[in-house]
């Protein structure tokens, strides 16, 4: 059964969650297993080593944890501070806003930094904040590596240095969930001490597990961070890892094997070759956007988002009205503007499993809606401006030469 | 394992197989079934009756026979006719030609009608020659509805006209296989007697089903036809029918489960919405080839196939390169010219589930690889004008507003 | 890819996660979707509203929460407490005792009342701990139903007339987890405050789901209750339900449309059906027990699961032997022994969507098993037991018949 | 949607179609290929190269023919005979009657040596009815390597001698349908000329692929046979193969990976171990049969079937009603008597993907049933005398040790 059939492939273009290879599918087609049998934690073990590359870390402790994104923020943060610990965080949109409330809520001491939104995190004003805390009662730096609702990427390597220039030992703590897999992320570098990041988004698997990446600065910490937990207990993970039973609750056993069919289709298209297509795709929306005369509500080129973009409409068009255009007459699923940008934007999601033609498609249907609900959009030109960049810019496919 | 992997989803655009939608993916993922239980013939009955709908007739039997299409025509022409018998058949491009070969290595006594491809059946010709054949020598006329290779659709009611304007009592056998579930047909309106088609065309399941419908005349033939046959006999069937056991021999499981789940999507969505959404992608195509200032390799409007369109393309350009491009760089699968027009066309197969956007996907994908391979092409052109008629053409879906 | 292949099916009787039925992954099988179409909020309120049958409340309110069952207990806890509030609950096997476990760390005072690993929740401790606490200073009791390691269950109308009797207003916390859909369970009636489960146990589903149901007593407390909690915080939920969008994160597709399948095949058999069917499961896997000359971990009748059995064994065998001749010679899982009983007992898991001839092939292994380690036993005792009990007591199919 | 739900898995032991085992139900998920891209023939090319190994045959040349095992009767007989060529052929059961049939249909000139069903091919008749064959007007010998219907197996190897102790030059034509892949099949060593079988049996997949191989002197004779072919005809097909797209028409993208997954997993359990396995589940059925006081269809030692058992009832029970009892009672699924032993005999299928547990657990389902309809079994007797033998007899599995 399915609500609303409508003919054809469904156009996901959310920006998660994203659509699933048929490998993974495949790979998830399977009956349960007992994971206390010597298979699973083999398995399990592969996995956790072979993850670790999708975040370039050598020296990161890995948790694969049976929740979503929101529960991997808490895991992150309650495994490594304790209560009335300050944070600083930055507020660029609707997903770092969730974040900073979260921290509020588990009762830690939040200093926001807020952008307008379309803006990058405010790294000037980290800089003053992290030079005054000469008794470094700041414990953490908060990121979001990749603002969904406004399309708007981070620059961590400058986060990274304005830590180092400060010589302030906080934390750094990243919201990789729509960047890691699509975008280079590199761990170790950057100083990254929690990642994270969600199964649903770059990885293109169902929603149900958090990927989560400590370093060992993360892991010295979580043995004294006082914030209660259980379910999120990576201390509980790690008694398990020296048992060699890996669980300290049942995993899901589909989502085992899907993230090894994932990891193998990244591994095997190769992770630069990931990262260059998904810079082709936002690239080609932006030439798109551009040529429909529309605005990103990224503001500035350094911040633009290779996974997502957020495209602002002129005030007399409600963007909720494209978004159910999208669904209900071109079987196709954009993403809603958020909260403060509600109504005046729409979002194209362009990351995980998906190439060149289908977002042409996903373009070409957008240039319909706009006319449908008023906007005087010239048919093809979106789709053109994208073609032009892209005949120029796809590789063969090696394997197939 | 997959062959030479490439990211995304593949737009497949052959004339078939086409893709299958996920409720029939799903319906067929099970175990085999004990197919002498009770189950299996109970369900068999309702799909040998609900078949019925997708030939529109309710006085023919129908057969789900394990083979392909090229099964299929040798069904139907076993079970009706007797070595020797005289058959009159149009060649009209590939599929057509194979068909003939097929009777020819059958025994019997061929009278082959030739148009040139790219046009319809003559039947100026077909009315010549049954007005002269008083004797009623003639004991079939066999046609193909749609000629894949060419993109050519000939006019049934037309032919029903000619065999009744001459009172000729010849059965008339129909090829529909790039036709049944997306263009009109009337079996019993336009008095066919043998319709056929595969599973994995328009039905959009996987290949391995050959559905055929043989109206009372035709059944009657079966019991006097004396060419060989055993596994294709339709008596067979017709003894197990009577049983309520329903199979002579073993059935694929999944491919009833499957054919159970497409027409259930075929009905939802209604056979006149169905012909109507293959109407609607047949113009679209035919409106971007136009705009690209390629020809139609079907001649004339009265024989513009709605599922599949040849495109002729200029002489200095090999249209395999165009399929192999399309492969190796977009993921896409366009079709081959064959025979008399390889090299000459390509293909672009619009049937089965698929729906506008994969649709201008396909279109936007052709004009890149059309100035790849030294075509001048404006990008963007065919995708605009398909998207003007479309855009004013698509209806909002009926369950989603 | 599988980690050590062997030929046949698995034979899945650890007491969870269990054999997931065919319509259940059929149902899984599909791509992502856009939890924030129309389409799935719809989905979800039908499934918020159909899931109260399992629990069989009117009154409860519903949540499916991306976890496990032990971030099913966590929510339970969190929502309805706060710090150092006082909790009566039982220690009777490993996950009572995990569950303390995690109460404690959450910062709650429990009180613990232990029995000898095989014996039920001591009522009668309760009951003077209540009559005591004039000042109703325990806010929770909180209770296993079914304890998986040792195959007890507790009367949890008994509970309930314990707490009646004495007119304690405390919550009433239920780990419904190896119960729920296959032992009767009547929130409702037995006045539950709190019932949980987790998917891959009796619903038949993989792990990744924890379904919770709150009493209005339960929501009422859990406006006022201080314990930290976002992930798991029902008030999110409750908001995103008034809004009529129904998820405050992504939900996974895939384990909703899981969940649609498994109810209805529950709904199918009928809950009364699923019940007997587990009692004569539990009985026949008691009679061979019996006739091996071996003792059931529970200790008495009133006590004795239908869900899982745990098997003492004599002390010269060591149980985890047991489990792993199952596993490396019959491609069979079953349970280890836990904690106190480790070495001690092996675990039957008869729970979720099994039949008798799938339970009669595992006791066939187990005797063999129990030869193989030397165990003095009658090849075909158990299986005989079994099947003079059940050949008298399955019923025909009804609608087989 | 299945038709007459019951609880648990079906227990299926028809002897065909046969259990699937996951990793083949997952390579067949997937969508539709173009079988004319440079993926499937590289493919097709593995799949005829590597199911050689299942006929034990290095000379031979492989079909994968979109049919069932009647249709690669058909071809086996119309690719390698004349309209009239004088075959010799056994009828021992009702599939060698129904091949026999084909074969008179079919026109060609059938000598039948009858044997009382139960037995074996009667081999001295044969030798008697070639000895007197001095002319060679005897251009086949057809035999059924294994009886589905009586669980008979005949001696290949003993046929070779008799065709090479006359001299004789007929063409030796093998229905190895219920045998390749679960008995021991030496295509070169005994000289078959044509093998097949179908892949709903041992190999474990659905309906839908007859697997054929031809020796080089069949391929010889198919060049010169007259008999009317087309759909079935070889030569179209190594038309392609020397083109290199192998396909005459249209296969089944999902038929092929499943092949692919089969041959892995039988390849990887070795197909020494696949024939042992065999021999222990066949030998295990008859200890129970014999055991419950009944026999064997089957008559002598040397003609025993590892794959079915065909097992004979006392009069007074018709063998219906316990094929009926096993589906309407226990989920389970026999095979039903055929012809000659329609009412006297029900059979169990044991082949395939299939292992002890699983064989033991119909064991006992047939034992409550035969007391069900009155015979007086006891029960657990045929189990207990099963699996004494099988605890003896199953060895470890080397990669789990």
């Amino acid at each position: 059964m399915d609500y609303y059939y409508a003919p054809g492939r469904n156009h996901l273009f959310v920006p998660g969650p994203v659509n699933i290879p048929e490998p993974v599918l495949r790979a998830m087609n399977r009956n349960n297993e007992d994971y206390r049998s010597p298979a699973i934690p083999a398995f399990t073990k592969t996995l956790l080593e072979d993850v670790k590359r999708i975040f370039k870390t050598t020296s990161g402790t890995t948790f694969l944890i049976p929740t979503t994104g929101t529960g991997a923020w808490e895991s992150a943060l309650t495994n490594t501070l304790s209560p009335r610990d300050r944070i600083i965080s930055f507020e660029i949109g609707q997903f770092s806003l969730l974040w900073i409330d979260q921290m509020q809520r588990l009762n830690f001491d939040v200093d926001v930094v807020s952008s307008e939104w379309g803006r990058g995190a405010n790294l000037d004003v980290l800089s003053a904040k992290l030079a005054q805390d000469k008794e470094h009662k700041v414990k953490a730096v908060c990121i979001v590596h990749n603002e969904t609702a406004t399309g708007v990427t981070n620059n961590l390597a400058a986060v990274r240095r304005v830590l180092d220039d400060c010589g302030h030992p906080a934390l750094l703590l990243v919201d990789g969930v729509s960047s890691i897999c699509a975008l280079d992320f590199r761990m170790d570098e950057w100083g990254v001490d929690v990642a994270l990041t969600g199964s649903q988004k770059a990885l293109s698997m169902p929603t149900g597990m958090g990927i989560i990446c400590a370093s060992p600065k993360a892991m010295e910490a979580a043995k004294s961070a006082k914030s209660l937990r259980v379910f999120f207990d990576w201390n509980d993970y790690l008694k398990f890892y020296k048992l060699g039973t890996f669980w300290p609750y049942t995993p899901s056993i589909q989502l085992l094997y899907g993230l090894r069919a994932a990891l193998d289709l990244l591994f095997e298209e190769g992770l630069n070759n990931v990262f260059a297509r998904h810079a082709r795709l936002g690239r080609a929306t932006r030439l798109a956007v551009e040529a429909w005369g529309l605005k990103n509500c990224s503001q500035r080129e350094e911040w633009y988002s290779d996974t997502v973009t957020a495209v602002i409409i002129p005030p007399y068009i409600n963007s909720a009205d494209i978004v159910k255009r999208a669904w209900n007459r071109y079987n196709m699923s954009l993403g809603l503007g958020l909260n403060k940008v509600a109504g005046k934007a729409f979002r194209i999601g362009h990351l995980g499993n998906v190439n060149e033609l289908q977002l042409l498609g996903c373009l070409s249907g957008v240039e319909m809606i706009l006319k449908d609900v008023g906007y005087p959009v010239k048919l093809g030109s979106g789709v053109a401006a994208a073609a032009a960049y892209l005949q120029h810019s796809i590789p063969l496919f090696a394997s197939r030469v």
